[in-house]
């Protein structure tokens, strides 16, 4: 996905001094760079009988939409605390200071289901691990693999997944 | 859409008591309605040269990104203030109490570009209102509809819009 590699965007000390931010925005807003990069995904997953996409506010859901759509399956969301109407599980993990937590709805998967869970960057892990572990701890749901547009190789994400079964796919690494 | 309206769920008392809040997560989670909504929504808008779908966050990315895919559009995304990590066009708008804000890259869209603004559900129609503002102000660019799954029709959102002269859509009317 040179492409897409391409169209991602450097911004200097955002959200905060020192931080590198990949702005993935400009390869959304390129209707050909979007369709390829949706595309490539629908043909990695196509045979794998998907049943559900899950993705993570907010940048999660774009990917997760689409890609629903080409695969045939149902969009799942996972979101912040207090976000989701009906009744959650919530998952509560660490940040550098702080926590943080996320919820998904008590009936969003079913046993057997055979889950792709999406998010558009891998940087440290923590959101991702945490998505994993309120997946596998609620629901006997299958997570088919985690899927990203961009990973950060050398914040060592994948690391924090060690500990789960879970297989990662990066469309772009820097 | 009676198969969309079907998937609806009334959650009673959110976010606050005495509001009947719709629930659209069980649509989305259901494969054929999923399917069914953006599959109509390209019937409507296939033939009308859109260049972006532009969603607001969170839950108009969700429509916005398909809707983007299967028109083979761009897909712009409009956030909450800092969000945005490239310099942005910011517009302020008053809630029931207070103010808030949403922003644009002032690259995301181009002179001539028909756009389509989809959100998930039109109720008071002060969000929608701040985003066609945000657009019109800011671009020459050409809001071909703004298009909803839902609209609350009892609380006359489409008034605020008055002013403007952009078409409205909602998929279903409670």
């Amino acid at each position: 996905m040179e492409a897409l590699k391409q169209a991602i965007r450097d911004i200097p000390d955002f959200p905060k001094e020192g931080i590198l931010f990949k702005d993935i925005t400009p390869a959304l807003e390129d209707r050909v760079v979007f369709r390829k990069m949706i595309d490539a995904l629908r043909a990695r997953y196509k045979d794998q009988k998907i049943d559900a996409v899950a993705g993570i506010e907010a940048r999660g859901f774009v990917m997760a939409s689409a890609l629903a759509y080409v695969l045939g399956a149902g969009l799942v969301l996972i979101r912040k605390p207090g976000k989701l109407p009906y009744q959650t599980h919530r998952k509560t993990y660490a940040l550098e200071y702080g926590t943080d937590a996320m919820e998904i709805h008590v009936d969003s998967l079913k046993t057997g289901q055979n889950v792709l869970l999406v998010d558009d960057v891998l940087a440290t892990g923590g959101t991702i691990a945490a998505a994993v572990d309120l997946i596998q701890s609620n629901f006997k749901a299958n997570i088919v693999e985690v899927a990203f547009m961009v990973e950060l190789d050398f914040l060592k994400g994948r690391e924090k997944l060690k500990g789960t079964n879970v297989l990662i796919h990066s469309m772009v690494n820097f």
